[in-house]
């Protein structure tokens, strides 16, 4: 059958992506076909996670240099904001480790920690984080983010666990490590003033270690032993930071640590819904926090898609990337408005959403409406809860974020990209967070130039009797010595052309019986104006040579270019084959 | 035959690479078989060159606001070195238009034009550039020059040449124009004091341009029509510059045109040999020219490496553009330490060396003498010298250096190219000579991974009862309902994989029949990591969907790796085809 029947089959309504209002207001969708069974899952996940949230977000604030009712206040809003008009059912949303780590580093210069205007320059950000995702969204530039590549999004990411898992240690030691530009000052600070450890916070933060340890890694094991059903088991082990939060904070309150051991504690929290809160519209003050909101634009929507991405497939469900940055955009708004900061998609709490059975964005909401309770009631409890212990549980999650398979992974499959990775790890380490993702960025993208601009240039012979030509070097091939067929193995463009024209005159010099040439282009996409250049020059310093150029397999985008601008004829048409074989044959060498 | 023949052919004579002493001291080559009749010709071109260059490198001093004097120092011991270690017998070597300006925007913020601290960053930055691009020979980082592709080059010159043209502007009108940052506001302020022309100055200058080209494009065929011999026309037609030297000399001698009338003139210039200068040593300075050093570097390189390519070839010579690199650093070392400039191969100047019969090196040598016995004992002839005629010089030798013809070409050719040219030409008047070529090669840069980040993909189909495969909308061609066959227009790597990944999903989502997918990668020349990772997930995605992913035309490296990691065990090896048809016909679809 010829191909205009396949493709005009009509589209499967298996296959049919979301048109309409559907697409913009993704939870008209799920509204609309609601069922009774799915409230179960979604009440039970939004529980779950609000366990989980409620000590991360003040967690994650301080690891921001925030007070922890920012973190808390950032876990309301935007929760239901993108419940709403998030395309993925189970993302969790609110404060996590590493944009906590950018917005520590981007303000950090510009305000003093945890001050009146810290505070403001951070929900500024997230004005800045939510616009950049915003017009990304709506301009459909979601495949910029694709130029954060894998190896470097994977250093970049060790790295940072590296630089937050330390940040805490401060905390557990419990003594204070000045800010300092560079990472490595911090570590000889630290290094320096051991002595300084406050033994009883030491003691509340390395329990705290071991308690959490246990709930991750042994307690389920142990439940399903004694028998414990399966849909008990997951609400208590990730209850895990709550206990150790209601068991420290009993612990100081009884032994009153705080005052006689010297332990930190958080102290005051505000009781009440998040204020209303304006952002600066200083344009010199979003020209300082620009390079920081396009680093958490970009790096924030990398961690969000990849997990909403993967959280979806095994559910059968699609994610799009464009409405992503909508929700996520519109997400940091609110955050804006309600004292917030910048939020994205968190990776451990989208998994125990997912896991714990959540069907729709009404989970988030969920979540939502009980932290909201917390901050209004629950407040004056967490007086007395040690930093410790906050530090405790973001050095256990930050331990995930390391990522061995990817390095090993990497360095087996391609030594460009592993290197790519460990320049960005080594340069956030070395250099700092924002400018080493930044070199991390630059070094993919100049490996890559690199790779191009030293093309495969192979010379191919027939495969027995086939119609086929390969690689000489590879395979049993038959040639002829009066025609030398290469096969050119990238597009070329400017930065390859020279290197191309040197290897084809340096070929033709070592094969002196050689009368034609024949350029097989069936891996050459595109042609640039230099490269076109070089190809006129090919074919006149070849004619001195007395050797005659052709070319086979142009792909037809590139041969209507070359015949748009007079190539084709100046070469002669007649010089073009379809296929090497009828190339081959004409010159006699089949 | 087998290849293994073809390729252990010897290397002709004719195709003999220089080895040994005479690649990295080219004279010993052309003084080892030096013939009578070479110096014929090397005497006329030396002489005529020379005639040329006086006056020029005046002039193009005078455009970098460095003394007359300068130019002409920089047209000796350059020369000298450059006729000795240049791969290019016919390059004439000494201060260009481009680099003048180059060095003008680079040095005069940082010193007054003309003083002693101005001159003495001049030949600094010559140091610069001589060590640069002697690092860039030795390691053989030739190639790197590559990243200037055709049309930002065009594009630059062409604006550098309205910046150098206007540059002499005021020269020709007499009046003085403030340096500021931006060519507008040099162009604004020229236009507003157009009244403060000096009006014999003006005639002077439109007298000189006049007599330019009349000599440039008249006099040959007059001259020609009255029977002279052609060896004579050149000489004649080539001294057009000095000629309006000496009639405008004498012009304002006899009628003391630089008192009444105010007619700015050269003034004196100092005879003798060039001083034995020292360069500043002081690593701030240095730092603060590194940008113009490397820009000259480049840019100077590629202006002379493209005449020297061209003049060889005509001649069927060969260059070697590492050797080059070291003879033009080499060139600006002696540069530095004989009171010049940075200079490089000029490209009309060549042209003429060229074709006034020059066969070595020696000619070059010749016009070193020549200047020097100039600066010995011609300067006080220089004294009455208008500058409006220096500057008639520069705007009849930068009008050659506007590219019509490219900016057609590339119009035509490519949308892309054409966007990098004129963002290269905009940007250089906009924000500046460094700058606008920088933003020129990002630009490029920028559109090569965007151009590679949505890669053509094709769904192909069996061309009549042949084994080849082509597009479907573009060949009448045979494909299946259950089998859908898709070539892949580019390497995959971390910019263009979402994208593939997308595209392919969306097809087979309009194609619900399809039970086989076959990927063609003739076109695929690397995977990169980030590439991996997606074509797992698409094959993980793939077959939840009920469709099986096939592969054929890998090409041998790219399977190398592919097996290497696993990911061909894992997929299965009976998956991958060696050609397309293979694949079809085990899927039952030929």
């Amino acid at each position: 059958m010829t191909v205009s029947e396949t493709h005009t089959t009509p589209t499967p309504a298996s296959a049919r992506r979301r048109n309409g209002l559907g697409r913009y207001l993704p939870f008209l969708d799920w509204l609309l076909h609601y069922r009774r069974q799915d409230l179960t899952g979604d009440l039970l996940a939004g529980i779950i996670v609000t366990i989980m949230l409620v000590p991360q977000s003040m967690a994650y604030a301080l690891l921001a240099g925030l007070p922890p009712q920012v973190g808390l206040y950032a876990s309301i809003l935007p929760l239901i904001v993108y419940g709403l008009l998030g395309s993925s059912r189970v993302l969790a949303v609110g404060p996590v480790a590493i944009v906590s780590l950018l917005v520590a580093t981007g303000i950090s210069p510009l305000a003093e920690q945890g001050g009146p205007e810290y505070v403001q320059l951070a929900l500024t950000l997230a004005l800045l984080v939510g616009i950049v995702q915003l017009i990304m969204g709506v301009v459909r530039l979601g495949f910029l983010v694709n130029f954060l590549s894998h190896p470097v999004l994977s250093g970049f990411t060790s790295a940072a666990a590296i630089v937050i898992g330390f940040s805490q240690v401060k905390h557990v030691l419990g003594f204070r490590v000045p800010r300092t530009e560079y990472f490595y000052q911090r570590v000889l600070y630290t290094l320096n003033h051991l002595g300084e450890t406050n033994l009883v916070t030491l003691v509340i933060g390395l329990g705290s270690i071991g308690l959490l340890l246990f709930f991750k890694y042994k307690l389920g094991g142990l439940l399903r032993r004694w028998g414990l059903k399966e849909t008990l088991i997951m609400p208590i082990t990730k209850s895990a930071p709550l206990v150790v939060v209601l068991v420290s904070t009993l612990a100081v309150w009884g032994f009153r640590l705080h005052e006689g051991a010297g332990v930190a504690i958080v102290g005051g929290v505000p009781a009440g819904l998040p204020p209303l809160t304006m952002p600066t519209l200083d344009p010199g003050i979003w020209q300082l926090l620009l390079p920081t909101a396009l680093a958490i634009s970009f790096v924030g929507f990398m961690e969000s898609i990849s997990v909403a991405k993967s959280l979806a497939s095994k559910r059968r469900q699609k994610v799009d990337a464009d409405q992503e940055l909508v929700a996520l955009g519109a997400a940091n708004l609110a955050a804006t408005f309600t004292g917030g900061y910048p939020v994205t998609g968190g990776f451990s709490r989208s998994v125990v959403n997912f896991a714990a059975g959540a069907q729709t964005g009404l989970a988030s909401i969920v979540t939502a409406l009980l932290i909201a309770l917390t901050v209004i009631f629950l407040t004056p409890l967490f007086y007395f809860l040690p930093k410790a212990v906050l530090a405790a549980i973001i050095l256990v999650a930050v331990a995930n974020l390391f990522d061995f398979k990817t390095v090993k992974h990497t360095w087996r499959y391609s030594k460009a990209d592993f290197a790519s990775l460990v320049v960005t790890f080594v340069a956030v380490l070395a250099i700092g967070v924002e400018k080493g993702i930044l070199a991390g960025v630059a070094t993919a993208i100049l490996l890559f130039l690199w790779r191009t601009s030293r093309p495969h240039i192979a010379v191919v012979g027939r495969v027995g009797d086939s119609e086929h030509f390969r690689n000489v070097l590879r395979h049993e091939v038959q040639t002829c010595p009066h025609v030398l067929a290469i096969r050119v193995d990238q597009s070329l463009y400017f930065a390859n052309t020279q290197y191309l024209e040197t290897a084809i005159l340096q070929m033709v010099a070592d094969n002196p019986r050689v009368k034609h040439l024949v350029l097989i282009f069936s891996a050459v996409n595109f042609v640039d104006a230099s490269a076109l250049e070089t190809l006129e020059e090919l074919n006149r310093e070849l004619g001195d040579a007395g050797v005659t150029l052709y070319f086979a397999e142009v792909k037809g985008p590139v041969m209507d270019r070359l015949k748009a601008v007079g190539f084709v004829d100046e070469i002669g048409p007649e010089r073009f084959f379809l296929s090497t074989h009828q190339a081959m044959r004409q010159l006699e060498c089949v």
